[in-house]
């Protein structure tokens, strides 16, 4: 089995590694800065594209993929974006054993060379709208890296779409922000806030950059997707313009939005423990692990044990047997709780003759006898949706009871250590500024949803905690990741 | 519509070109020798990887992700590897602002990174076998490329296994050799021989290289999918050794296998034809188009076509509407034969009527009245998988028409001009390199399957075609994409 995990409590930071490298996850690859995903964390990756392929392709797109370089002269065209990706960029000089003529840039993000192609296929409203994803890998240098969280290169998906109207691109950049919420808090059991980015700090090149912003186990905020309305930015760098409905030229309006890896992170960082990784059911490749207890008829326990697991596969519920000799029960229970398979059934000789089993929960790691009858796939199906439902559950009252409302910039710089406090403002980047300077929190997210911004009257007018000046508004502020 | 298509009698280069670009399956980028795949060339990837990683997981393999990036030192460690891909590779040498301490290679394929983690998984041969597959994105600097035949960079998977014997390694490349001609023959209706590569023409790095080589309509041959024999070549330029099971020090034995999206450019090259492609309805993600002819009560044909398109879908035959106005159903023929849909519904007030429809197969532009009632969805699967047949076997008729055995050189010459040439072969690179020189053509297999082999007679001993020497064998030679 793996080395020991530092506990949470002993080191956050710490338990997040050797979780991430016991459970065989991910390692640091002798690149800088690049991870390998190893099977066990692409697993998980695997499960997520396929739930959000399936919610884009519903939402009217589909997938395409555009070349990873990215010419030179094509990011210096929209002025912001070259400002705030260039300095982040891996620059290939050198092709073919020759020097080349124009740099390129490894992508750090396609809308650039995306747009050059758009504009090709954009002429009349009929062209539109273009509703396109993309799965792919990215770089952008990192100097300080942790696994998932902040990678030199990671995986993500782009949508990047086209449209006559800023109407239909707004709607666009709320309906990709809530189908993100849907996944996040559906599949990875994570509550999310849907809300906007101050200008400091939204995407290179937008408008207005949405996003969902989660909390962590030590109360930290995560950023765990964003779309982007880019207005009419990347067509006006790329010329790209449109005969409208009523024969008029106008630039088409844009959207992008994306989701990474760093999901991965986010849900280990969410839901695990000192044991090691959980997993929601619906992100589990393997939900079920059967562990036969090997005494007297060895045969008929392993047997038994098969039979159960074909049955509960048959039923939809993945599942899958270990009885290797070679490793004790107790192993085993460990090494699968490392592994965050949501359910574990232990089957003994006793056990068969009693017609029953030993099932237990990850996330509680409660045990529970159950019938090894016809009922048993609907009773584990039904332990597996109350798992679901628990570890969302769970984060969410953890998001409560670390969400304060601070009335005093001391009372707001105590809280702020311990979670999101949400806080009147000003308005300003310069006391956005002043604030991250001398607490390090940063404005998280400018809410989005009716009940978050009544619960917490975030439309309130009043005075802003750090100037005092009268503010329209309050924000959530919170250390992030 | 699309611009006209250039016949494949007038010019078959051209015809390709124009296909794709026309049916909008790919196009070229700003970016030198890269290319976009378009939705329509994308999702018949997708199809493609769905079933490949499919059979690759029912082959014990897991995926994984390994760095975009790999040391120019780690490129260096296989004398044969750097020499083979050194000169065609995409080198990073600015990062984050700084010029690098050491070149980044953008992976032309990942042996090497993927051996420098290998090693520090594997210390024994209980750590064994390791059985991982990659989906990423590669790049080689092509001087003259072709959509998806030769591009800079495509995307493709990339087997890479781990063993404890060298028996176990070799069982592994030619499962994966079959499992590639299954897909090919299943999925692609293409026919293809398997054998191995002569040493001139194998992998960088391989004790031996497995191949599957198709013909094109042109009779030109196209390498489709290889499977490599890596013996302890990267092992012992990573110094990966572990423990046997006897105790003993030994290198570790290893695979790579890997097709990539030049199977679209063989799909396309394989079955379609001068009105644009032609799919086979496995790899079709719409299978059935729906064309209602609106005269007299629009609505009730329209509805009547909608009903059913939803019952052909919920039987498992993905169909679609077409019931805009814009365009005349001329228009449409034409545009969904372009887009290569393998069956066209066409439904008229006369055939709700009558209680029929016609139907229009894509391969052989054949109609046929069916009846509307409770037998449709059978048999428009029925026809369906006869289209499925019929692509294939015509492409293997056109094969067995177009493979000829050669008696003399001045023969072999003419022949080679017209598509595979079986003739024996003394052995040497040096009457392989002669023959290409002369004619073009390259030995593109040395077949390893019985009925193959025994149908030319590839084992029997004779006169080299060249040379004149002793021959032990012949061979398969051909111009080749
Ligand atoms: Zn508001
Ligand atoms: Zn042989």
């Amino acid at each position: 089995m793996a080395e020991k995990i530092t506990t949470r409590s002993a080191d956050y930071s710490q338990w997040y590694i050797d979780l991430v490298r016991s459970a065989k996850l991910a390692d640091y690859s002798d690149v800088r800065g690049c991870m390998v995903i190893r099977p066990n964390g692409y697993a998980i990756w695997e499960k997520m594209q396929t739930a959000l392929d399936r919610m884009f392709k519903e939402t009217g797109h589909v997938n395409a993929y555009f070349p990873l370089f990215i010419p030179e002269s094509f990011i210096a065209k929209e002025a912001e974006h070259i400002e705030g990706f260039a300095p982040e960029c891996a620059v290939v000089t050198h092709g073919g054993g020759e020097e080349l003529a124009e740099k390129l840039y490894v992508r750090p993000t396609s809308e650039t060379i995306i747009w050059s192609s758009y504009k090709k296929w954009i002429q009349s409203y009929r062209d539109l709208p273009i509703l396109i994803n993309q799965w792919a890998n990215v770089v952008r240098w990192e100097m300080r890296t942790r696994l998932f969280l902040r990678t030199t290169e990671f995986l993500w998906q782009e949508g990047h779409t086209a449209h006559a109207t800023p109407e239909e691109s707004q709607e666009e950049v709320v309906r990709m922000i809530n189908v993100y919420k849907t996944f996040a808090e559906n599949y990875m059991a994570l509550p999310v806030i849907i809300g906007k980015k101050t200008d400091s700090e939204k995407f290179a090149g937008a408008v207005d950059t949405w996003c969902i912003e989660a909390m962590m186990q030590d109360s930290k905020a995560l950023q765990a997707g964003t779309s982007h309305n880019l207005g009419q930015n990347f067509a006006k760098a790329f010329d790209c313009q449109f005969q409208t409905r009523d024969g008029k030229l106008d630039y088409v309006w844009a959207t992008s939005w994306g989701v990474s890896t760093r999901l991965i992170g986010a849900l280990i960082m969410a839901h695990s423990d000192d044991r090691g990784l959980v997993l929601p059911p619906k992100l589990a490749t393997r939900q079920v692990v059967i562990i036969p207890i090997l005494k007297g008829d060895k045969a008929a326990v392993c047997e038994k044990a098969h039979a159960i697991s074909r049955t509960l596969s048959a039923n939809g519920i993945p599942a899958f047997v270990d009885d290797s000799e070679q490793n004790s029960p107790g192993w085993k229970f460990a090494e699968y709780e490392l592994q965050g398979i949501p359910l574990r059934i232990e089957l003994g000789p006793r056990d068969i003759q009693n017609g029953t089993c030993i099932v237990a929960r990850r996330d509680t790691l409660e045990k529970t006898e159950l019938a090894l009858d016809d009922t048993l796939s609907v009773s584990i199906s039904e332990i597996l949706n109350a798992i679901q439902q628990n570890l969302f559950d769970r984060a969410l009252e953890f998001r409560n009871e670390h969400t304060f409302e601070a009335s005093s910039y001391s009372e707001f710089r105590e809280m702020v250590e311990n979670g999101f406090v949400i806080a009147h403002w000003d308005g300003t980047a310069e006391t956005e500024a002043k604030i991250k300077e001398e607490t390090k929190a940063t404005i998280r997210v400018l809410p989005e949803e009716p009940d978050y911004i009544s619960r917490y009257a975030m439309h309130e007018a009043g005075t802003c905690i750090y100037s005092g000046n009268p503010a329209a508004q309050k924000a959530v502020f919170a250390k992030a990741y």
